[in-house]
């Protein structure tokens, strides 16, 4: 049985860690933090949790909650990551960050899109969890950079075309739309119900969103060089999940049904990656609450561009799911521990 | 490890109950039919499923559906299970009805409420499996009719009350607001997406709805005579979820926390009902996908009526879940078993 | 053409009253004050106005907004509304108050539910602005108390049950649910989408909604003596509408079709009163954006209680429609002006 | 005061037509047709009409209707249309077309993409009815082909790019999402509340959608030649509305700035478009119920990539409003008459 801890248990993706690790049968939960709700019980901040865990919350003091834990989830804002980061490291815990802080392997883009890194040590030895694309590198990693929502949805999406290199890698279009919790949990007139809500609009327009460099990070490393995409965010009006459209030229003649075979191809195996059969589309809907990300490639015959289509719920395989599923695989537990929950609809 | 199948899959409860009995480690769904999808796979009607639950659906012949199963859920519209019931009776198997047909233990209620019984011989052998209040019968139990949702949400509401006498049976209101699956999955106008959605109203007002003879045979059980009561169901914008406000006359002086105290020790031990903390109310938000009946007992010390109120999961404790809490006990299983996820939020 | 201020233009009350002015033709709207974005356009705060309405938002000087108009909407938080009121009504402007301060003819019961008044005074002159129950005293009037959107539902279902002596006035139990819009513009966690979407509560249980004095208030002048209510206000997922079902004992036997007979009496002429045929029932979906009240009375034959439906926008009839329907009347405009618009569905 | 009867009432932009007309001065609704609803009142039908428009809905028999009407809105589906507009058009009547059945020009192209066309001799004289675009030929104009949704929202917002020449019109991508009303009335499962709520999704992937076919026809009338774009619609959990991104290579080097300035200047004048100063984006919130459209172009500097987002009602911009707004330059009235009423928020 392993100690876990949260920290940064009282946002949403720290709620859905609580979730999805209560149904893990190596793990128990025994510490959480928050910053804004310590002295209260994590049930009295998520009702949801009432007579199930009602574990009080902490101030996040790194020492005492490495004390407690042997994995620690980092579920903070980017820059107060790798202010705790480094203790938990020279402590010898392995640590699965929610962040941004460990994404980027280049400090100078990190501080180009974000400030100045304060931990490029460890920022070396962090694994980019994308576990589809580098499992073998998340075996017994220590630090985990558990993927941002939006590039979790367009990297799946892209990856076996950009391998295969059945696409120019600079006529990528990534248009997504992601749900509201992706804005996390505090109080702002922007995330407020009536803001919301009977709205769709984009935000980020022209390269402004701070996911753009992590995506290109991966999709070049993917390709064999850098390329640029244009990557186009919207908000849709539901709590949960993230579509996103891709758009690109192929550089020889395609066919739907030899994307899918493709894909296909590249995905057998995995047991969170479901390439759907030629003339099904995804859903959100068909992935909320659980650990998938849906994908159908295609061709468009009138134009000949090349359209992927994939879905994820931001909060499962876009954040907390995904990273449960680092820690089985960091830690040697088989992959799909805890995560065997199907996603519930309606 | 008991074989199960689901008659009526195709519809939200059918959908539910299979995504409970995935994670039951006691139990497999080994068959399931669907009078509209029958040649289809279940996935392709709830791609949710896929790669997870590929079963082809069968038509409804019922000694072939027998032969597959040991337990057998009947997700049917009333009318058409207790057409099938019989059969299942006759070969042993052990039935877990959601339809309304073996509820009303007076056939001449039932008579006058939907249309003639068909089936009285079994009607008598029926147990209302609503464990809080009947679990040993239930035990055993070859025939368990699972309550409605409304029912479920208002007897558990109430049920302390009565027992003890603590309100005049005659005074009791319930005010009662659902989701939309409660509607079922049927294609019709007044349960398309722009008719329901910013839109809150009353429906069956006045004591039309067909649930009212249901929980009036439940608290009459509990006060130890007749009663009647005002039931009103509303539609509310969201897919899952009924909350119930109560009303009724104390017949001597209350305060909320003897009111509290009550609830705790009547429901104490209970897996799934969940008395509140003095001050916290429920919310349909907070049992979202699980299990629980949330309950919060009040006085209101300006006019000294009694308020209770309770939510649950419409899908879950209101159907699906009760259903599979249902065959845990009746087939000696621990009552928790497959019931142990959280409720989602967000 | 009369001028008109908004003071507190950057609400939802605000931002309705500027929508149904923009179509009034006897009005111009010439002052908007905001303390948090003064110096903005209020355009930009609310960018449905774009290129219609484009005014820059002013501090709240009283003098100032004085000069520039001869009818001033108050759409401020209670206590706020009570500080510059006085300024206004010395100043000899005509006054629509969409706060609490001027509701309670009581200065002691407002000090029981708020805190101590700062302007008995004009509270003596206000008129409760309810039309319907109080057009002959709103003529004319310099300072008219609009209601609140709870109040106005329940006082236009029961009127005419009190007014003709049909219920017990001891027996009352209004219920209702709220869309989110009521809750205001201000950044809460409480009111974020992800809190709100997909769920249903109650609040303020027990008598503790600060809208229970003015309905009592009003109700009791209507019965004739004081009168106490149980009142349980609900949160619904929606943006606008109030749906309040109301519950009563009747003194002596009635019937649906006298009931439906009463209130087309009662209501007879009424442009924002609509009766409903017996048999149908109204929805908050159906008086979106207009200045209606849908109301439809009935009997429960079963246990002989008298139930009346109402629905309203919150924001139109439960608040900025009302004001100014209040304001047509108190200037002597046709009491319909700018407000001919239909409700929109879906 | 021109007589107008709506065909097809009983659907959304039949209703969405008897909202807007019944604020227009010069206009009297006098007939109301509807096959499925024909000798029900229009107000039980929709009761947001209630005591504001109860006429009749009668059997579509075109040469009663015609008699009736000066003016007839034809909202039917694809076919239905073309089989009552010669009768209509042989009698001397203005007809404006809400259906498909007129809008491609090349009756070839209608068969490709519908069935053959039963009217191509009236196709010759139909107008495409966007008046930002073709505002002189519809004057006078005796059949207009109201503009699709998603058209609407597309060459609007590519218009001044491709008659300028600032894009490579081979380049075009459109990823546009809509609201379910555009999915009709008509019950069907995919439509209903539980299936479409708390999901997104793309739909008509590669080309497949019909509006392909208008939205290119009218792209290529204004670049100068035929080109083909890729087009991807989506569903959005939301009543009303369409935002489009849309994507294009420039073929020389251009700023934000420029592009605001440019479509500043090609729209100057215009009552509903409104572009938006550099740096706000669209939303359909901020056109909900008014007819607006609403465009932000820029460019987006890491890629070079022009990227234009779009936002209607696509009830009003995108179907009944702008039918209005031809009828009202079709007949000579100001173009706005009827169509003041801002958008309404929340």
């Amino acid at each position: 049985m392993l100690n876990v801890a949260i920290v940064g248990a009282s946002g949403y993706t720290g709620l859905e860690l609580i979730r999805i690790l209560h149904c893990h049968p190596e793990v128990a939960v025994t510490c959480l933090t928050s910053e804004q709700s310590a002295g209260k019980r994590i049930s009295d901040v998520f009702p949801t949790l009432r007579e199930r865990c009602d574990l009080m919350l902490e101030n996040l003091e790194p020492i005492r909650v490495a004390e407690k834990a042997d994995v620690i989830f980092t579920a903070l804002p980017h820059k107060a990551a790798m202010e705790v980061v480094p203790t938990f490291m020279k402590l010898g815990k392995t640590v699965i960050d929610l962040s941004a802080d460990y994404r980027l392997s280049d400090p100078k883009v990190y501080g180009a899109w974000y400030e100045e890194h304060l931990n490029p040590a460890n920022l070396k030895k962090a694994v980019y969890g994308l576990p589809e694309i580098r499992r073998a590198r998340i075996k017994g990693a220590r630090l985990v950079a558990n993927p941002g929502c939006y590039p979790t949805s367009i990297i799946l999406g892209l990856a076996p075309l950009l391998k295969k290199g059945v696409i120019d890698p600079h006529s990528i279009i990534a248009d997504s739309a992601s749900g509201v919790s992706g804005a996390g949990r505090s109080a702002k007139v922007d995330s407020l119900y009536c803001e919301v809500n009977e709205g769709f609009k984009a935000y980020g327009v022209g390269g402004a969103h701070r996911h753009t460099p992590e995506i290109e990070q991966e999709l070049s490393l993917l390709a064999g060089f850098e390329l640029k995409i244009t990557f186009t965010p919207h908000l849709a009006p539901m709590d949960r999940g993230i579509l996103s459209t891709m758009y690109a030229t192929p550089t020889k003649e395609v066919t739907t049904e030899k994307l899918v075979a493709l894909y296909k191809g590249f995905y057998a195996g995995e047991p969170f990656v479901r390439v759907l059969p030629q003339g099904s589309l995804p859903s959100t809907a068909f992935v909320r609450g659980g650990n998938f990300c849906d994908i159908a490639p295609l061709v468009d015959s009138r134009t000949g561009r090349v359209i992927v289509v994939s879905a994820i719920d931001n909060l499962v395989k876009g954040a907390s799911g995904q990273a449960v599923q680092n820690m089985n695989i960091a830690c040697g537990f088989p992959e799909t521990l805890g995560l065997e929950g199907l996603a519930i609809f309606p």
